[in-house]
């Protein structure tokens, strides 16, 4: 029989290649995923670790089933956006914008240290001060998602310690984005202070903006929207425009979209009835498998062949969990001990954001794939060292019960 | 500011053009098939053919906002298998088994009177023997996805004429897999009846198998699963799984992947509670907008140019109406008029698997660039006419409740 070909393929197939490919992989990265995070559970540790190391598992470095590709980077990335949305559907503006001075606070010291020691510790290992820089911005900015993951599934959203987080990775991500411009400017040979000024400007309008008027509009605009859209399910359609709508918008500006996904979120929270939750939770469910998969797959350790890369990348990791442990947890010493390590060790993971800032530099000749391996090595390990610090960090703290965790009006 | 590349490019983004990419094609498309579907239920028209009309705006033919690429049609064909998905959880296999003799009786008339109908118009229009017959076995096999969807929504699922047009389809996809194994052969030289009969042998004991089988061994798996599963939303996990595992084999088998997740329905109907239900929807409420978008791009308007070619259309698509209603319909009259109508409406869809046997045929040489234009148009417009129709068929048919609509065990 011949294979079906073209973009229609899958269907009425005659069990050709193409047709397979796609049910296929979707079944082998959720399939792993799951089963390793049940593995995880049952060990004790994080299913969120699990699916990462399940990633990692079928990913190049081991079993080689699976190689990142563009469809499988957009489920992950679908994946993070409706993540940070459901979070942002659990979180209150007001009390975000609340905590807003501490949050700063957290931010900004949690991108001095990282910064300085991932900078220090390159040049004490002979690298040129291009690649220094790098490495240290790669060690700045936090991935705010497995944070967020770990939270939500222990129903810890409401804490004022998780609220600090998830303002902290926002400024936190306005603040990389800086980071990433002066330092590829640098790169360059050429610092453009105006274009910077200008992106810094617009990026603290959208984001400021949108804390304050967004939950406020929507208060006004879901109910006549209820009243009168007669198309299914309007309000999940209304709420997932919405997320699109602004990852959109934030993207333009200069931000990731996934913080335009966690503003739909909050712009949402309260506004919308508990379905679009439940739907939300569905999509989610089905995606961020691929998102915590994603990042295991890109850990390739050839690079590790040389020793001296191992001891490299040790020493960097544990500057990577020290530095935002010490410099957001001690930006946070006001709040107590107990809540200045929550926070120290919830702004620990680097995931994704670390590795664009190593893929940047590698593309532009700054740092060498050696480092380059070494870079995206620290940022999966901080996602992996995060969730079982997040469980020691948080014990004894009582959850949310379960019909609270989504109390939304 | 660099634009970021490479693939996880889409974080920490700095305005580039890649990291726009996913969240722009997932807004235009989602908000336009929303907005399309508004205004249809708005006129009176079904919501899903305005998801359809969405696709022909945006797609190649008039905006040109978007053309099909491999995400989108990734995003389709999930979007349908969780369409069937969720069609399968609300219906019980020993319903279906019971009507299997109805069914198969629609199933084949429904396959032979296009068959001949559309072989017949092709010769009197002058086409060589091999196109004609190609074109014949487009007009085979019908698309359930729109009709479950319009059923759905409507929630006459539970309807004899609903569940006959569901067991006639399934039938309809391994007739209509036979017909293009043969076909092809033709257009090669060789017909291998060998393989045939083991494809339909394989395809057979798949179907009857997990119709007769699969629902009594998910009673038995999933109440002992969720005992001792530790990962979150275990049985929506399951679900998943089991979705992609039937699809896979459904591939490697022959049959259609659509075959396996409306399976894997079927199996877990009445076996998981209600919220993997819930957040099935989720997901299916996500990516079905992708589906329908989708059947409307692949619209070409062009081959339109030449008024012959529109007569041949419009002439084919009321033979692809006319054939079904009287093939179908007619092998359904001993259940009462309307019933028969009922059924001869819902089989009309041919949607992508019409495309999928024209693709084919325009691969091997067996038909030409227009022919193929032409066939698209036609699977195009009878998923645009047959929601109209069943509004009309189904007439005073009472819907379950909502509530009704999952009972679910």
């Amino acid at each position: 029989m011949i294979p079906a070909s073209g973009p229609m393929a899958f269907f009425l197939s005659t069990g050709s290649h193409e047709a397979l490919a796609l049910p296929l992989a979707m079944l082998t990265i959720f399939a792993s995923a799951k089963l390793l995070a049940e593995i995880f559970e049952r060990i004790g540790i994080s299913g969120i670790v699990g699916e990462i190391f399940a990633g990692m598992l079928i990913g190049p470095s081991v079993l080689a089933w699976v190689a990142p590709n563009e469809l499988l980077v957009s489920l992950a990335d679908l994946g993070v956006m409706f993540l940070l949305f459901r979070v942002g559907l659990e979180v209150k503006p007001e009390e975000l914008l609340k905590l807003g001075g501490s949050a700063a606070l957290v931010a900004v010291s949690g991108v001095i240290v990282p910064m300085i020691m991932g900078w220090g510790i390159m040049r004490f290992w002979g690298s040129p001060q291009i690649e220094a820089i790098f490495v240290g911005a790669a060690m700045v900015a936090t991935s705010v998602g497995i944070t967020a993951q770990v939270l939500a599934a222990k129903g810890l959203l409401q804490q004022r310690s998780s609220q600090i987080i998830l303002a902290a990775a926002v400024i936190d991500d306005v603040l990389g984005l800086l980071v990433l411009a002066s330092v590829s400017g640098m790169a360059r040979g050429e610092v453009n202070l105006v274009e910077i000024a200008l992106t810094a400007g617009l990026a603290i309008a959208f984001v400021v903006g949108i804390a304050l008027w967004g939950n406020k509009a929507m208060g006004k605009i879901v109910p006549r929207a209820q009243e009168s859209l007669r198309v299914a399910e309007a309000e999940y359609a209304l709420a997932v425009v919405l997320l699109f709508a602004l990852s959109v918008l934030a993207v333009y500006i200069g931000v990731a979209a996934i913080v335009g996904a966690f503003f739909a979120g909050m712009a949402l929270a309260g506004r919308v009835g508990h379905r679009v939750n439940d739907l939300a939770n569905g999509a989610a469910e089905l995606l961020v498998p691929f998102f915590l998969v994603g990042i295991g797959l890109h850990v390739d350790l050839s690079a590790f062949r040389d020793q001296s890369m191992m001891i490299l990348a040790l020493v960097l990791l544990l500057a990577a969990v020290a530095s935002k442990f010490i410099g957001c947890g001690g930006a946070a010493l006001g709040l107590g001990k107990a809540e200045a390590m929550r926070i120290g060790v919830g702004m620990i993971p680097r995931g994704e954001v670390g590795m664009v800032v190593a893929q940047i530099g590698l593309g532009m000749g700054a740092i060498t794939q050696n480092i380059y391996g070494v870079v995206v090595f620290m940022a999966v390990a901080t996602t992996v060292v995060a969730p079982p610090l997040l469980k020691i960090a948080y014990k004894g703290v009582e959850a949310a019960a379960p019909e609270e965790r989504y109390s939304l009006g």
